[in-house]
Protein backbone atom coordinates (compact mmCIF):
# COMPACT_ATOMS: atom_id res chain seq x y z
CA UNK A 1 0.00 0.00 0.00
CA UNK A 2 1.07 2.96 -1.07
CA UNK A 3 1.89 5.75 2.41
CA UNK A 4 1.33 9.19 1.99
CA UNK A 5 2.64 12.05 4.36
CA UNK A 6 0.74 14.64 5.05
CA UNK A 7 1.62 18.27 6.33
CA UNK A 8 -1.00 19.81 8.21
CA UNK A 9 -0.55 23.53 9.47
CA UNK A 10 -3.51 23.78 12.04
CA UNK A 11 -7.03 23.31 11.52
CA UNK A 12 -9.10 26.33 10.35
CA UNK A 13 -8.27 28.11 7.08
CA UNK A 14 -7.74 31.82 8.59
CA UNK A 15 -4.45 30.29 10.79
CA UNK A 16 -4.12 26.91 10.00
CA UNK A 17 -4.62 24.20 7.77
CA UNK A 18 -7.70 24.24 5.09
CA UNK A 19 -10.51 21.74 6.77
CA UNK A 20 -12.03 20.98 3.71
CA UNK A 21 -8.87 21.15 1.47
CA UNK A 22 -7.54 18.35 4.48
CA UNK A 23 -10.21 16.01 4.59
CA UNK A 24 -10.94 16.19 0.82
CA UNK A 25 -6.66 15.21 0.59
CA UNK A 26 -7.16 12.38 3.08
CA UNK A 27 -10.23 10.83 1.48
CA UNK A 28 -9.04 11.26 -2.12
CA UNK A 29 -5.47 9.47 -0.80
CA UNK A 30 -7.89 6.25 1.01
CA UNK A 31 -9.94 6.13 -2.57
CA UNK A 32 -6.98 5.89 -4.58
CA UNK A 33 -5.66 3.13 -1.96
CA UNK A 34 -3.15 4.60 -0.44
CA UNK A 35 -2.74 5.66 3.70
CA UNK A 36 -2.31 8.53 4.91
CA UNK A 37 -0.16 9.81 7.81
CA UNK A 38 -0.12 13.07 9.28
CA UNK A 39 2.53 15.71 10.39
CA UNK A 40 2.86 18.97 11.95
CA UNK A 41 5.56 21.48 13.63
CA UNK A 42 5.37 21.42 17.21
CA UNK A 43 5.18 25.35 17.00
CA UNK A 44 3.15 28.23 18.44
CA UNK A 45 0.95 29.36 15.81
CA UNK A 46 1.63 32.51 14.35
CA UNK A 47 -1.71 33.99 15.70
CA UNK A 48 -5.23 32.69 16.69
CA UNK A 49 -8.02 34.18 14.17
CA UNK A 50 -12.06 34.03 15.21
CA UNK A 51 -13.03 32.67 12.23
CA UNK A 52 -16.33 34.29 12.85
CA UNK A 53 -15.44 37.59 12.75
CA UNK A 54 -12.00 37.50 11.36
CA UNK A 55 -10.21 39.12 13.92
CA UNK A 56 -7.35 37.92 16.15
CA UNK A 57 -8.03 36.53 19.54
CA UNK A 58 -5.77 37.14 22.33
CA UNK A 59 -4.64 33.35 22.59
CA UNK A 60 -1.95 31.50 22.24
CA UNK A 61 -2.29 27.80 20.32
CA UNK A 62 0.13 25.16 19.19
CA UNK A 63 0.09 23.72 15.08
CA UNK A 64 0.41 20.30 16.33
CA UNK A 65 -1.97 20.15 18.72
CA UNK A 66 -4.63 21.80 16.53
CA UNK A 67 -3.65 20.29 13.50
CA UNK A 68 -4.72 16.88 15.60
CA UNK A 69 -8.42 18.17 15.54
CA UNK A 70 -8.21 17.19 11.46
CA UNK A 71 -6.22 13.77 12.12
CA UNK A 72 -8.43 12.69 15.10
CA UNK A 73 -5.22 12.41 17.00
CA UNK A 74 -3.66 10.14 14.59
CA UNK A 75 -0.67 12.74 13.99
CA UNK A 76 3.16 13.72 15.10
CA UNK A 77 5.75 15.89 15.01
CA UNK A 78 7.11 16.99 11.75
CA UNK A 79 10.56 17.10 12.97
CA UNK A 80 9.86 13.05 12.71
CA UNK A 81 9.09 13.15 9.22
CA UNK A 82 11.71 10.86 6.70
CA UNK A 83 11.09 10.21 3.16
CA UNK A 84 12.40 6.97 3.70
CA UNK A 85 9.41 5.76 5.35
CA UNK A 86 6.86 7.16 2.65
CA UNK A 87 6.52 6.88 -0.79
CA UNK A 88 5.06 10.59 -1.08
CA UNK A 89 4.05 14.03 0.58
CA UNK A 90 1.10 16.29 0.59
CA UNK A 91 0.80 19.86 2.16
CA UNK A 92 -2.90 21.51 2.49
CA UNK A 93 -3.27 24.64 2.19
CA UNK A 94 -5.23 26.93 3.82
CA UNK A 95 -3.40 30.19 5.61
CA UNK A 96 -1.45 28.16 8.46
CA UNK A 97 0.81 27.40 5.45
CA UNK A 98 1.84 30.42 4.77
CA UNK A 99 1.57 31.57 8.77
CA UNK A 100 3.07 28.59 10.54
CA UNK A 101 5.10 26.35 7.43
CA UNK A 102 6.90 29.53 6.15
CA UNK A 103 6.21 33.52 6.97
CA UNK A 104 4.83 33.84 3.65
CA UNK A 105 1.79 35.88 4.40
CA UNK A 106 3.58 38.30 6.29
CA UNK A 107 6.99 38.49 4.25
CA UNK A 108 6.32 37.22 0.83
CA UNK A 109 9.39 36.56 -1.16
CA UNK A 110 11.46 37.81 1.58
CA UNK A 111 9.86 34.48 3.72
CA UNK A 112 11.34 32.26 5.79
CA UNK A 113 10.55 28.78 6.09
CA UNK A 114 10.50 26.15 9.51
CA UNK A 115 13.40 23.92 9.21
CA UNK A 116 12.12 20.82 10.30
CA UNK A 117 9.47 21.78 7.52
CA UNK A 118 12.01 22.60 4.89
CA UNK A 119 13.99 19.40 6.08
CA UNK A 120 11.36 17.21 5.63
CA UNK A 121 9.80 18.63 2.17
CA UNK A 122 13.74 18.66 1.08
CA UNK A 123 14.31 14.82 1.84
CA UNK A 124 11.19 14.07 -0.45
CA UNK A 125 12.81 16.13 -3.05
CA UNK A 126 16.51 14.34 -2.89
CA UNK A 127 14.98 10.85 -2.72
CA UNK A 128 13.14 11.64 -5.96
CA UNK A 129 9.97 11.03 -4.39
CA UNK A 130 7.03 13.03 -5.41
CA UNK A 131 5.16 16.04 -3.93
CA UNK A 132 1.81 17.40 -3.93
CA UNK A 133 1.31 21.24 -2.69
CA UNK A 134 -2.85 22.52 -2.70
CA UNK A 135 -3.57 26.22 -2.44
CA UNK A 136 -1.08 28.63 -0.95
CA UNK A 137 1.23 25.72 -0.16
CA UNK A 138 2.83 25.67 -3.57
CA UNK A 139 4.50 28.79 -2.36
CA UNK A 140 6.54 26.54 -0.53
CA UNK A 141 8.02 24.91 -3.86
CA UNK A 142 10.41 27.23 -5.01
CA UNK A 143 12.37 26.81 -1.50
CA UNK A 144 12.66 23.45 -1.45
CA UNK A 145 13.28 23.00 -5.37
CA UNK A 146 15.56 24.21 -7.53
CA UNK A 147 14.90 27.82 -9.98
CA UNK A 148 12.58 27.18 -12.28
CA UNK A 149 10.31 24.53 -10.19
CA UNK A 150 7.04 25.11 -11.68
CA UNK A 151 3.94 25.46 -9.65
CA UNK A 152 0.21 26.97 -9.39
CA UNK A 153 -1.27 29.42 -6.68
CA UNK A 154 -4.46 30.08 -9.35
CA UNK A 155 -3.98 33.23 -11.27
CA UNK A 156 -3.69 36.09 -8.65
CA UNK A 157 -1.08 38.01 -9.78
CA UNK A 158 0.72 39.14 -6.78
CA UNK A 159 1.11 35.88 -5.29
CA UNK A 160 2.23 34.18 -8.43
CA UNK A 161 4.97 37.20 -8.65
CA UNK A 162 5.98 36.60 -5.21
CA UNK A 163 6.61 32.88 -6.23
CA UNK A 164 8.46 33.69 -9.60
CA UNK A 165 10.54 36.02 -7.13
CA UNK A 166 11.37 33.11 -4.76
CA UNK A 167 12.93 31.39 -7.83
CA UNK A 168 9.67 29.65 -9.65
CA UNK A 169 8.27 29.51 -12.55
CA UNK A 170 4.20 30.42 -12.05
CA UNK A 171 1.72 28.44 -14.57
CA UNK A 172 -1.86 29.82 -14.04
CA UNK A 173 -4.36 27.44 -13.49
CA UNK A 174 -8.07 26.67 -13.00
CA UNK A 175 -9.73 25.35 -10.17
CA UNK A 176 -10.15 21.63 -11.69
CA UNK A 177 -6.67 21.24 -13.12
CA UNK A 178 -3.37 20.46 -11.93
CA UNK A 179 0.03 21.53 -12.55
CA UNK A 180 3.27 18.86 -12.84
CA UNK A 181 6.47 19.74 -12.80
CA UNK A 182 8.08 16.67 -14.31
CA UNK A 183 11.40 16.99 -13.94
CA UNK A 184 10.92 17.28 -10.36
CA UNK A 185 8.01 15.28 -9.52
CA UNK A 186 6.18 17.99 -7.87
CA UNK A 187 2.18 18.54 -8.59
CA UNK A 188 0.27 21.99 -7.63
CA UNK A 189 -3.42 22.72 -7.41
CA UNK A 190 -5.48 26.56 -6.61
CA UNK A 191 -8.06 24.52 -4.70
CA UNK A 192 -9.08 27.59 -2.38
CA UNK A 193 -7.16 30.05 -3.69
CA UNK A 194 -10.45 29.81 -6.97
CA UNK A 195 -12.83 27.02 -5.41
CA UNK A 196 -16.02 28.73 -4.17
CA UNK A 197 -17.77 25.36 -2.97
CA UNK A 198 -16.16 22.35 -1.86
CA UNK A 199 -17.01 20.24 -4.91
CA UNK A 200 -14.82 22.82 -6.83
CA UNK A 201 -11.86 22.26 -4.22
CA UNK A 202 -12.63 18.68 -4.24
CA UNK A 203 -12.17 18.72 -8.61
CA UNK A 204 -8.31 19.67 -8.30
CA UNK A 205 -7.70 17.60 -5.59
CA UNK A 206 -8.85 14.58 -6.05
CA UNK A 207 -6.86 15.11 -9.75
CA UNK A 208 -3.91 15.85 -7.88
CA UNK A 209 -4.42 12.74 -5.33
CA UNK A 210 -5.09 10.44 -8.05
CA UNK A 211 -1.51 11.41 -10.12
CA UNK A 212 0.70 11.48 -7.01
CA UNK A 213 -0.45 8.05 -6.02
CA UNK A 214 0.21 6.98 -9.43
CA UNK A 215 3.68 8.25 -9.56
CA UNK A 216 4.70 7.29 -6.18
CA UNK B 1 -32.49 24.19 -4.44
CA UNK B 2 -33.02 21.91 -1.61
CA UNK B 3 -31.46 24.20 1.17
CA UNK B 4 -30.21 22.59 4.14
CA UNK B 5 -29.32 23.37 7.81
CA UNK B 6 -26.54 21.74 9.66
CA UNK B 7 -26.08 22.33 12.86
CA UNK B 8 -22.67 21.85 14.20
CA UNK B 9 -21.02 21.56 17.91
CA UNK B 10 -17.76 23.20 17.41
CA UNK B 11 -14.79 21.79 15.48
CA UNK B 12 -12.61 18.68 16.38
CA UNK B 13 -14.37 15.47 17.69
CA UNK B 14 -13.40 15.02 21.02
CA UNK B 15 -14.93 18.46 22.17
CA UNK B 16 -16.43 19.30 19.28
CA UNK B 17 -18.39 18.15 15.58
CA UNK B 18 -16.54 15.52 14.16
CA UNK B 19 -14.57 17.18 11.45
CA UNK B 20 -14.50 14.73 8.80
CA UNK B 21 -18.23 14.08 9.20
CA UNK B 22 -19.26 18.03 8.76
CA UNK B 23 -17.20 17.90 5.74
CA UNK B 24 -18.28 14.85 4.00
CA UNK B 25 -21.59 15.80 4.96
CA UNK B 26 -21.29 19.60 3.25
CA UNK B 27 -19.71 17.87 0.24
CA UNK B 28 -22.72 15.12 -0.24
CA UNK B 29 -24.64 17.76 0.28
CA UNK B 30 -23.27 19.66 -2.67
CA UNK B 31 -22.92 16.61 -4.98
CA UNK B 32 -26.66 16.04 -4.46
CA UNK B 33 -27.26 19.47 -5.77
CA UNK B 34 -28.48 21.31 -2.25
CA UNK B 35 -26.85 24.11 -0.39
CA UNK B 36 -25.61 24.45 3.08
CA UNK B 37 -26.00 26.79 5.55
CA UNK B 38 -24.29 26.29 8.76
CA UNK B 39 -25.45 26.57 12.63
CA UNK B 40 -24.19 26.85 15.88
CA UNK B 41 -25.07 27.78 19.56
CA UNK B 42 -23.28 30.74 20.94
CA UNK B 43 -22.39 29.17 24.09
CA UNK B 44 -18.93 28.45 25.81
CA UNK B 45 -17.85 24.50 25.44
CA UNK B 46 -18.27 21.86 27.73
CA UNK B 47 -14.28 21.61 28.02
CA UNK B 48 -11.27 21.78 25.52
CA UNK B 49 -9.67 18.86 24.98
CA UNK B 50 -6.11 18.75 23.84
CA UNK B 51 -6.61 16.30 20.37
CA UNK B 52 -3.20 14.88 20.47
CA UNK B 53 -3.17 13.65 24.20
CA UNK B 54 -6.54 13.27 24.96
CA UNK B 55 -6.41 15.41 28.10
CA UNK B 56 -8.49 18.34 28.86
CA UNK B 57 -6.82 21.85 28.61
CA UNK B 58 -7.40 25.03 31.03
CA UNK B 59 -8.78 26.88 28.15
CA UNK B 60 -12.52 28.16 27.12
CA UNK B 61 -13.64 28.25 23.59
CA UNK B 62 -16.86 29.06 22.45
CA UNK B 63 -19.17 26.75 19.99
CA UNK B 64 -19.95 28.71 17.09
CA UNK B 65 -16.86 30.36 17.08
CA UNK B 66 -15.05 27.05 16.71
CA UNK B 67 -17.65 25.38 14.12
CA UNK B 68 -16.80 28.64 11.83
CA UNK B 69 -13.55 27.14 11.55
CA UNK B 70 -15.22 23.89 9.26
CA UNK B 71 -17.46 26.57 7.75
CA UNK B 72 -15.34 29.21 7.00
CA UNK B 73 -16.84 31.88 8.50
CA UNK B 74 -20.17 30.85 7.15
CA UNK B 75 -22.04 30.31 9.87
CA UNK B 76 -25.05 31.95 12.52
CA UNK B 77 -26.21 31.70 15.91
CA UNK B 78 -28.76 28.37 16.19
CA UNK B 79 -31.07 30.77 17.71
CA UNK B 80 -32.13 32.32 14.47
CA UNK B 81 -32.46 28.71 12.49
CA UNK B 82 -36.39 28.46 11.49
CA UNK B 83 -37.37 25.28 9.67
CA UNK B 84 -39.87 27.68 7.59
CA UNK B 85 -36.17 29.24 5.86
CA UNK B 86 -35.22 25.42 4.79
CA UNK B 87 -35.96 21.98 3.31
CA UNK B 88 -34.19 20.19 5.76
CA UNK B 89 -32.34 19.86 8.52
CA UNK B 90 -28.63 17.77 9.27
CA UNK B 91 -26.76 17.49 12.43
CA UNK B 92 -23.45 15.81 12.50
CA UNK B 93 -21.78 14.31 15.25
CA UNK B 94 -18.43 14.02 17.23
CA UNK B 95 -18.40 14.74 20.83
CA UNK B 96 -19.45 18.06 20.78
CA UNK B 97 -23.11 16.88 19.98
CA UNK B 98 -23.48 14.93 23.24
CA UNK B 99 -21.24 17.73 25.28
CA UNK B 100 -22.50 21.02 23.89
CA UNK B 101 -26.09 20.43 21.93
CA UNK B 102 -27.31 17.97 25.01
CA UNK B 103 -25.32 16.94 27.78
CA UNK B 104 -25.86 13.09 27.04
CA UNK B 105 -21.84 12.74 27.40
CA UNK B 106 -22.31 13.54 31.11
CA UNK B 107 -25.56 12.68 31.98
CA UNK B 108 -26.84 9.59 29.62
CA UNK B 109 -30.65 9.00 29.24
CA UNK B 110 -30.99 11.96 32.46
CA UNK B 111 -29.60 14.27 30.16
CA UNK B 112 -30.76 17.86 29.15
CA UNK B 113 -30.63 19.59 25.33
CA UNK B 114 -30.02 23.04 24.39
CA UNK B 115 -33.29 25.03 24.55
CA UNK B 116 -32.14 26.60 21.02
CA UNK B 117 -31.20 22.95 19.74
CA UNK B 118 -34.26 21.72 20.75
CA UNK B 119 -36.57 24.70 19.81
CA UNK B 120 -34.59 24.47 15.84
CA UNK B 121 -35.26 20.66 15.99
CA UNK B 122 -38.69 20.31 16.97
CA UNK B 123 -39.60 23.35 14.58
CA UNK B 124 -38.05 20.52 11.13
CA UNK B 125 -40.31 17.71 13.12
CA UNK B 126 -43.59 20.40 13.36
CA UNK B 127 -43.00 21.19 9.71
CA UNK B 128 -42.51 17.29 9.18
CA UNK B 129 -39.33 18.64 7.27
CA UNK B 130 -37.11 15.44 7.18
CA UNK B 131 -33.83 15.60 9.09
CA UNK B 132 -30.54 13.46 9.48
CA UNK B 133 -28.71 12.60 12.42
CA UNK B 134 -24.89 11.14 12.40
CA UNK B 135 -23.05 9.24 14.86
CA UNK B 136 -23.79 10.29 17.84
CA UNK B 137 -26.17 12.45 17.24
CA UNK B 138 -29.27 10.11 16.93
CA UNK B 139 -29.25 10.40 20.63
CA UNK B 140 -30.84 13.61 20.14
CA UNK B 141 -33.96 12.24 18.23
CA UNK B 142 -36.04 10.88 21.60
CA UNK B 143 -36.08 14.48 22.59
CA UNK B 144 -37.25 15.51 19.86
CA UNK B 145 -40.07 13.46 18.63
CA UNK B 146 -42.40 10.82 19.80
CA UNK B 147 -41.73 7.66 21.81
CA UNK B 148 -41.08 4.86 19.99
CA UNK B 149 -39.03 7.06 16.96
CA UNK B 150 -36.38 4.53 15.39
CA UNK B 151 -32.61 5.42 14.93
CA UNK B 152 -29.34 4.17 14.44
CA UNK B 153 -26.16 5.16 17.07
CA UNK B 154 -24.53 1.73 15.75
CA UNK B 155 -24.18 -1.49 17.59
CA UNK B 156 -22.52 -0.03 21.68
CA UNK B 157 -24.94 -1.67 24.20
CA UNK B 158 -24.86 1.13 26.32
CA UNK B 159 -25.47 4.05 23.72
CA UNK B 160 -28.40 2.24 22.56
CA UNK B 161 -29.54 1.57 25.89
CA UNK B 162 -29.40 4.72 26.83
CA UNK B 163 -31.36 5.85 24.11
CA UNK B 164 -34.14 3.69 24.36
CA UNK B 165 -34.43 4.91 28.15
CA UNK B 166 -34.94 8.05 26.56
CA UNK B 167 -37.93 6.62 24.66
CA UNK B 168 -36.47 6.00 21.11
CA UNK B 169 -36.62 2.10 19.52
CA UNK B 170 -32.84 1.30 18.55
CA UNK B 171 -32.04 -0.14 15.67
CA UNK B 172 -28.85 -1.94 14.68
CA UNK B 173 -26.98 -0.66 11.88
CA UNK B 174 -23.61 -1.17 9.88
CA UNK B 175 -21.59 1.90 9.08
CA UNK B 176 -22.08 1.97 5.30
CA UNK B 177 -26.64 1.52 6.07
CA UNK B 178 -29.11 4.22 7.04
CA UNK B 179 -31.60 3.89 9.34
CA UNK B 180 -35.00 5.65 7.92
CA UNK B 181 -38.18 6.53 10.24
CA UNK B 182 -40.71 7.17 7.71
CA UNK B 183 -43.25 8.10 10.09
CA UNK B 184 -40.92 10.80 11.30
CA UNK B 185 -39.09 11.26 8.33
CA UNK B 186 -36.07 11.35 10.41
CA UNK B 187 -32.38 9.30 9.01
CA UNK B 188 -29.68 8.16 11.23
CA UNK B 189 -26.38 6.54 10.27
CA UNK B 190 -22.92 5.14 13.00
CA UNK B 191 -20.79 7.19 10.65
CA UNK B 192 -17.56 7.13 13.37
CA UNK B 193 -19.75 5.70 16.37
CA UNK B 194 -18.36 2.57 13.56
CA UNK B 195 -16.41 3.77 11.43
CA UNK B 196 -12.61 3.19 11.03
CA UNK B 197 -11.74 4.93 8.40
CA UNK B 198 -13.09 8.07 5.92
CA UNK B 199 -14.56 6.07 3.63
CA UNK B 200 -15.86 3.96 5.37
CA UNK B 201 -17.47 7.22 7.56
CA UNK B 202 -18.46 8.80 3.57
CA UNK B 203 -20.67 5.23 3.06
CA UNK B 204 -23.10 6.00 5.14
CA UNK B 205 -22.85 9.43 4.77
CA UNK B 206 -23.55 10.31 1.18
CA UNK B 207 -26.67 7.46 1.36
CA UNK B 208 -28.63 9.53 4.34
CA UNK B 209 -27.49 12.85 2.72
CA UNK B 210 -28.70 11.26 -0.87
CA UNK B 211 -32.20 9.94 1.07
CA UNK B 212 -32.56 13.39 2.70
CA UNK B 213 -32.30 15.35 -0.13
CA UNK B 214 -34.91 13.05 -1.90
CA UNK B 215 -37.02 13.80 0.76
CA UNK B 216 -36.99 17.47 1.07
Amino acid sequence: MTKVAVILSGSGVYDGAEIHESVLALHALEKQGASWHCFAPNIEQLHVINHLTGEEMPEKRNVLTEAARIARGNIEDVANLKADDFDALLVPGGFGAAKNLTDFAVNGAECSINTHVKSACRDFAQANKPAGYLCIAPTIIPMIYDNGVKATIGNDEGTAAAYNALGGQHISCSVDEIVFDEEHKVLSTPAYMLASTISEAASGIEKLVEKLVKLA
